[in-house]
């Protein structure tokens, strides 16, 4: 197309977001709409005013991000059509002039505290902290009207929000990443690659005991490995949880087709989120004799049986 | 057709198996055809010989019968078309003028013996046993060169092979059965009743722990239930095991379609043996949400993900 | 004794962990110490400054907090003894002389703001937020250098910061409960009431497929129901998780007991965080022959085996 | 003792069952008495007229030995303290001056002369068969009032009753072996060696889908492997099995003492028939961490929870 494509991300510009938009290969050309919430985002893409919305999922420190969970749950007529996987690393930022030795209030968001929780122990023991709801909304608001002294935020925010850099890559795990996804509306799925991932959200059965036994089961019967698991609370009461998985391999798979159609039939609620590429492009293989050819020549077989 | 059915079973006249072979619908019209073995019935189908074979493939207290079993295992191309249930009841039969006090000598097939051996011990508790292979043909050959005196078999021999009654009901289980299996050559199912079972036979994987168990996850994941689990060496080493299995459902079944796929995915070796009518007309259903309209709810379900 | 007990909570005055604490059956005679953290929390029981402390882990809507997850995950040393439940109701606070339609800013803790996400679209829909760390510092920084008109917290935050009810139970789910943990150095647990539940943390082990079965089998074989399944990283790398349960029973139950050391030998972590009384009182029983007088007769008849 | 032992096997002399015993370390010493069936010997244990019984249980052509396994699930009192293994190999015996051109009627026990088919049809296709009580009998009663011409037996029958061999090794399996089990009363398991297997049968609940699963899940969840899985009609009424297992390992092992309290729990009836030394020397070793001392630290961890 001619026109541009739009794609909203959780904003203010500066977030470990946009540095998930940019890795998107049609980054370049695209025009970027930050919003202020994963809901946000998910209604731009359902209103039609962007293509796509990447918001976070899960960070390896602090676990799935409720917000987007909870979203994708309970917001109908989207899906997941890639991931993007982005190195956390903080770093301490200030306006030009202040040193080290002045910083007092560290302004960042509460995540963004808990994983720099040893760095600043150790640095500046003598600290308050005010929370944030981004780390860049932290960087773009020194010296606006608070008495923050220094924003914990990713690098590129010094830049776009004219700040210096005291300390660089502050935080505690130094291998810690979040994953981001890519929303857009309900559609067919990308073709498969053979290095897919598909991410569904179940509800357990109430009136079964071992609920989650037979959850796993319509998986292991067909061969199919799951990389994440994830509980979530339905909300209405104690007890009850929704489950988000991830399944290697491609909505396009056997495997994945009949494990999905077996979910259907088991849960009360399955909601699709999509079959997309994996970051890791590590190849998406099921277990035992479940490839596609195994599946064919079962078919055979048994239509055989038919007669 | 005007010519006959011909049913071959095994013989001679007098055996339970003839009493189930009057069960079936076409008898009437039918021409029996005795044989010495379960191998040579099976033979009579595979040759054109016999349009139908009638074999005991189980009794209520002796289990599975091996040569059945192990015949089904090992002669590709036919198939179980149907089921009966006889009640066993044994009678001790001498030729005219004998009296249960000159009895001495038993002559009967080892199995009737066993199911025998309280009311024997009680009755005639100074006697030997000589085997037969089966009792009508006990029956047929008292006074022919042995020293038998009297026969245990089924209360029609008497009436056949000309001999009186001596005791009737001598069984001990007074509520054992022998089902037996109508096998023809490989085609076709008889259409789905609402009241079936599907039988076959697979052989567990080598190389995995838990073999058996994922055997069983095959049927548990389609909810589908067993009602007959009978483990057979397969005969090249111990503890190789093949299983013969009965399923509730038919082939035309979802359940069974898929589950029976699966198995082919997951064994070395099936061998499916028919979708037939149930003997006990209890219905056929599946557990949980696995009935076809289930299926076909879920298959549409999954091709709107398809998109 | 005659010193009063000491009991850390999440402060400040005024949350709902405060009126968690208030249920406690000692809780008039104890002297409450506020604290700012989890693991503040936790370290005043470890230091010895405090008896007893009594934190959020889970929130019917929004689930597990994972600040007290990730705590009682990494601190060695701490052990649940008990556990409370708060209805959470919210209400919206103003200083005096402020109305509802002066209100354009909103300060509270960004849970309770995605908790009240309806009523305030329906009735302030033009407003914006202002996260706090917690509802009660919400209402109690209200005028204090921030440009906040109102403030979401409960009822009795009102009454101790001199505000005044704006509107009452303004949460979009009027079932939400939090459940509160009290937590107090590892010791022996309190004696088993029958009414009980045991919470441990558990590693999956890295090497084996289906290890999420593997460890659901743990409970299973012992007919132990799980009441709560939590996913949480382990941090290190993606794809690694560790399992919160609550299980029913009490660690002087066989079935646990069993299943404890089970779990030892299943995986290569578990942390055992205490047997204590359900909030709801309902009764602790487990599924099939699994209750004490079954394990002592288990133990009866295999002593007699081993002559 | 300076008296000797007595033991008691399916007679008569020259059967497979003399092997087994020829194999056993104190057979030169004992007394060997000879018995007509399984029951007979079980019989001549309990009464005291016989140290130990051995009789044959497994096949690995024809499966389970139906008598013994029947004789095990209703008999109290006996247990199993070792097996051996026996190759299987028949000859063809006639009495001194036929030769192979003469033979027209095989005596032999049916499952003798099921495993000679091949060699029978390619040598003496016409010929007729006879069935015996046992091959040892067969070879006996050559010439004894019946019109046999030949026996199938093993080699040393030839020498017992002054036979010609007419043809040596004539089974088709020429690996097949059976196994034979030493029974005594109940009594204190021979010490573990560490290649040991235990020995139970196990009826199904009635009551509850996923009988089997369940049953072998109690294995499972302790690392404990099985060796042999065969299913046996519990015989009141067709679809209620009795599994007889072979599990690795001893009652002296802790997974194994946990196994076999389990399955007491879950299955209304199970008999322990003894923990053994393996006829095939294997190490018997436990999945897992489920040895010994992985039981100690988990009970030693366990100790430490209780305070």
């Amino acid at each position: 197309m001619s026109t541009p494509q739009i794609i909203a991300y959780l904003g203010p510009a500066g977030t470990f977001t946009e540095m998930a938009v940019r890795q998107m290969p049609n980054a370049a050309n695209a025009k970027l709409m930050p919003v202020a919430s994963v809901v946000e985002a998910l209604d731009a893409v359902l209103l039609g005013n962007a293509h796509r919305a990447v918001v976070p999922i899960e960070n390896s420190i602090e676990g799935g991000v409720s917000a987007t969970l909870d979203a994708l749950a309970t917001t109908p007529g989207v899906q997941i059509f890639g991931e993007y996987l982005v190195p956390v690393s903080f770093n301490l930022l200030a306006p030009p002039g202040k040193k080290l030795a002045d910083i007092r209030v560290v302004l960042t968001h509460p995540v963004a505290y808990a994983q720099c929780r040893s760095w600043l122990a150790k640095n500046i023991s003598d600290h308050s902290h005010i929370p944030a709801s981004s780390t860049a909304s932290a960087a773009r608001a020194l010296g606006d009207g608070n008495n923050a002294d220094a924003a914990i935020a990713p690098a590129i925010a010094a830049e776009l929000y004219g700040l210096e850099t005291l300390a660089s890559d502050i935080g505690d795990n130094k291998n810690a990443q979040t994953r981001f996804i890519e929303i857009g509306k309900s559609a067919k799925p990308n073709p498969k690659t053979g290095s897919d991932k598909t991410s569904v959200i179940v509800e357990l059965p109430d009136d079964r005991p071992g609920g989650l036994l037979g959850l796993l089961e319509q998986f292991a019967a067909r061969g199919v490995n799951l990389s994440r698991i994830e509980s979530r609370p339905v909300g209405d009461h104690f007890g009850r949880y929704r489950f988000n998985l991830d399944a290697q391999g491609h909505i396009e798979d056997e495997a994945i087709a009949e494990a999905l159609m077996g979910l259907h039939r088991f849960s009360p609620k399955v909601i699709y989120l999509g079959s997309y590429k994996k970051a890791d492009q590590s190849e998406s293989v099921h277990l035992g004799n479940n490839a596609d050819n195994d599946y064919t020549s079962a078919q055979a077989w048994f239509n055989s049986l038919k007669g």
